[in-house]
């Protein structure tokens, strides 16, 4: 098994969510570059849970402690490993759950694959509290691709039913991302923000949950990022975002629809805007046979809804092999897509940036 | 830049769209395995080109010539390499492109990427050529994941408006998979089909082109296969899948659609089936937390409608940096998506042995 | 850069001399199998600091902490992190070295690879303290190959002159293993033991230090464990054992004595005892091919001398660009070999177990 | 298993001694280089068998054909594949071999691996033959490296006795290369190499064979290359030197030497010439910390003697579980340390230039 990611930035994340601590291990960090950790610190403070209704009741400030690879705040080159000690965890009331595995998650197919030996407190490794970590490294990756010109950002584009604008495949600017932080919901319009809000308590309200969708943008990436046939921006951005727990699908440009449309409605014609070669639309999402063409990188990711719910389900006990009923107690979200937001800003910056080194030369 | 894939059975394509040759290497393929060379033949005929009004006129038999890993048609342990040599090129067709790139093509991203090095002729390393490798090691693929019970198979679902039956989730049979191969294009309703035909017909009478939607099921795969995090199904199938040209979006199990719907509609709950352990629905698509829980595993690719159409497009001169017209010429498909199935279950094929080989302990 | 190691079982080192801490990440280890946390101390103490007058005064107990991969001192299947504190840390020693660096240590090549960012504190990231995360990844790997029948030891072969006995290439055991733990310094003769101790003493009295040899057994491996051309177990345990700070030479079997040999003196032929394939002779020491053939895998590491010695010595100063001198402050080892032999065991039993989950098939 | 090495330049080797043909893989090489084809073959030619009495009597010309990768004999940035095809083989002498494997030979390990499923002809992915395609990658790498200014050489230091001299550590030039070419045996004293002639026609006299040592320099290297820990440029030469069959040992700088020395007589101190840092010494073969530190690097490598002789040899038979003898035919060498020269230059350059794409920002 492995939970690395990356080909000259190494990303090893490692934790169980009721484990002594959960971290990430970053190998391949230029050195000479200062880490702002206030900057850190405020983005991972957007995944943090335990900070509104419409997240887990879990306390977490989720601070890091830098255990290696820093030198007075400054990368020294060497690899730099990060650790969040977990504190509220409440192991006893995963209990039930290694005899009753939860519908529509890991408990089940991790239960065969490790024979029964995983840990089933808080779903263990396959927790989303292990996108804390992830979300450490993808804000170091965002720090530094700023000082690129390279700016990330995503909001919610749906969930249940409310719907927010698009990005402007063309002309999405760091004022759509500095909008989107100023919502109390990370949405382009705040009045679509509130009809998530309303719908997520809807289902908070029921035991249930709701899942969504959410749309990044990458912007200022130079054209030529990127390799052909299973090393393009899309292999590399689908192969990390598919680590966030609950994502199911994602597309890039225009995405399904484009599987819609004819050649000549689908096709970006090239034009010249003073010297830089540009596209008038951007159905491709800035992507050209897995390369970079210098127009925003855009792509959506589909999230399911929570599956650990307060209703009553239907499953069976592993050690009866027989049916059962399972009610699901501890703390979940409702939603996690508002949370995971940041997650999927960090999963890109960690993609985009590992291509950046690799490619560093451009083949020039 | 990297075309290899694969962490058990590293999987090399080579070869540009006018080179001598393209190809193969397959390093890892256990030893004792007895290839069977007439279905792989059969299996590449679903994919080769010149062979109906509804693809490239470009003829290749595309019969591969095996140079190393086989005695007497056996797998010996060492690397597979497998070569095709092309024929019919028609390098002219393409010398115009060397300064106009076609738009929604790797031609200018790849012009910048390479410094102006890359191969133009018939779209070089980036051309939909290269899936004839993809399916000489994914056909290989799929005769041995055959004789562990595992079969795969893929059906076009939509195309330009023409919409085929989705697999059931639950039910999908290898005798779906033998319906699809009895119809003219690969469906499982004829009369969808028929209709898809009409429309990349009509795609083609105007120079124009169409694009679609495949879905592909894999069944009789073990509960257990694939791993937490960066290396679950959905990421190793996705990080293949986006290596066919066009592909612009995938999704698991009901994906885009899980996100409208909540928890209590959208989890799969277990029962017992005698002693196996089952789910009654399937959105899920076979996979929790990355790993197989026994169900068939399900997913849908989208591809974008053929960049290379007759039709004068804008572009630019990269040469004269200034805007002018193309009219491209050679032959292209007007739709790729019907030659373009078995290459979805060629790539499904090598991700999901390649786990297995990955696997092989289960931790057990 | 990489501190990582490792085809199916990934170890990722981190720290320097004076970080927080130092530590491995392990991914791969397989989910169920108990760890006996005193053996693991016992190993480790075999490397530590601080415990006798032929090693470094620095004090550190070593114990790590198991942050993630373990439930009830059972491995889950997650990573497995494991973290030591530095605590008897004198960084003040070292701030000359900023700007002079010591002869024969990584000190001027760090100082160029990172810009000056490097850690100098202790030697940092290339301390020999990093081999204390090593030797906590290979002490769990050396417990697991134990319940597999495969036992590693290693002794000191020469140090400044004084020479032990060398394994029996055949006939090598586990008694010759438990023989040498029994002696002050882990050699076959204990005498010879007491002629090394001699000249580590003489070497320190003169602010000087020694270099060594140490030889290294691992019994009980199947055959057919290895692969060809650069995986073979020679390229594995070469690329894992230049992981040791100081060593500067490896060799398998006889080595580069073979070198001085016929075909008809050097070839190991062989015979049938009962149903088992073995040689009368074991030049090879255990591999043809890069193949293990059932017989006992045989290597030795030439370790250099301790640069960082307390006689002055010729540098440089890298910020006035002219000729100095330096006196080294600090507290270093006389000689590291004694402390390496762990080392050397651990790195043999990451690079065999590694081999072994990764060729678990061995193709059948 | 893998034939495949490098991080950045990934090199996949191909074929069996008797299979169609054998070939190479090289995915990574930059767009934009032009490649002198009459500079390979002549590379080539110093490896190719059936030149003289002190090689095989195997007659093959070598010549690879380059499929794919080149446009008008210029890198296009897609992986560059070459073949060779097999021509003047003799499967029918190595069929005895098929049930009684050769001392020291792979023939019995890889029985066991495969399951006797491999390929035994000529040796199969095992031969010596298998180096013509590390050439074909080696000689290309050693012509973009002299464009970078990096000169790399080797020459027999030792064959049966007979001893050449050795570079000098710090002052090896090109002109030391050039000198060793125009000997009849690659050596810097003709009359060693005369020795040496005459102890390899003593042995094939006898039906036996001899050993040897290559002596290998890189010059012009920037310092900071190569990385920490498992990187490091011992680690990365050792890895691809092993995949040289016949090679038992490795040593960089005075290697084993050095584990008789004190840190005195060892380190190699620091001055000043002009602006640049150099030692007066180069005991650690331009390498510390696994990192280049301008000077010369330079490295030993021990091969034994060929394992295939003429001389009847003890063996056993597989069938039928019982002792035997053997008795080799087919056309072998009695020694291959001459022909391994280049063999031994390929590997270094493909380990060095895969190194400087791997650190080509030297983290600044």
């Amino acid at each position: 098994m492995s939970s690395q990611y990356g080909k000259k930035l190494k990303i090893s994340i490692f934790g169980q969510s009721h484990s002594p601590a959960i971290g990430v291990n970053i190998d391949g960090l230029p050195a000479g570059i200062a880490l702002n950790m206030d900057a850190l610190h405020a983005f991972l403070a957007r995944r943090a849970p335990g900070q509104s209704e419409l997240a887990t009741e879990r306390k977490e400030d989720d601070t890091p402690e830098i255990l290696s690879g820093l030198v007075n705040g400054v990368t020294c080159g060497a690899p730099l490993t990060a650790i969040i000690r977990n504190k509220d965890t409440r192991s006893a009331d995963y209990h039930e759950l290694c005899d009753i595995p939860r519908p529509s998650h890991a408990d089940y197919s991790a239960h065969v694959k490790y024979g029964g030996n995983q840990d089933v407190a808080g779903g263990g490794h396959f927790s989303g509290r292990l996108t804390a970590p992830l979300c450490v490294a993808g804000g170091i990756c965002l720090q530094i691709l700023h000082t690129l010109g390279i700016e990330i950002g995503a909001h919610i584009l749906r969930i249940g039913g409310a719907e927010d604008s698009t990005f402007d495949p063309v002309r999405v600017s760091v004022a759509d991302f500095t909008a989107i932080q100023s919502n109390p919901l990370p949405v382009m319009r705040r009045s679509a923000g509130d009809a998530m809000r309303t719908a997520i308590l809807a289902a908070k309200e029921k035991g249930d949950s709701v899942g969504g969708v959410i749309e990044c943008a990458a912007i200022g990436l130079p054209s030529g990022l990127g390799d052909p046939i299973f090393d393009g921006i899309e292999n590399r951005i689908a192969s990390i975002v598919f680590g966030i727990p609950a994502v199911k699908g994602i597309e890039f440009g225009n995405g399904f629809a484009a599987a819609e449309r004819t050649g000549s409605q689908n096709n970006d014609s090239f034009y010249m805007e003073a010297d830089t070669v540009k596209t008038r639309t951007n159905n491709s999402g800035g992507i050209l046979g897995g390369i970079t063409n210098g127009m925003p990188v855009l792509f959506r990711a589909a999230f399911k809804p929570t599956p650990s719910i307060a209703l009553e389900q239907k499953s069976i006990s592993l050690s009866r092999r027989e049916d059962t009923v399972l009610q699901i107690k501890g703390r979940h979200d409702p939603c996690i897509v508002p949370r995971a937001v940041p997650c999927v800003e960090a999963a890109a910056a960690i993609a985009l940036y590992d291509t950046y080194l690799d490619n560093i030369m451009l083949n020039k």
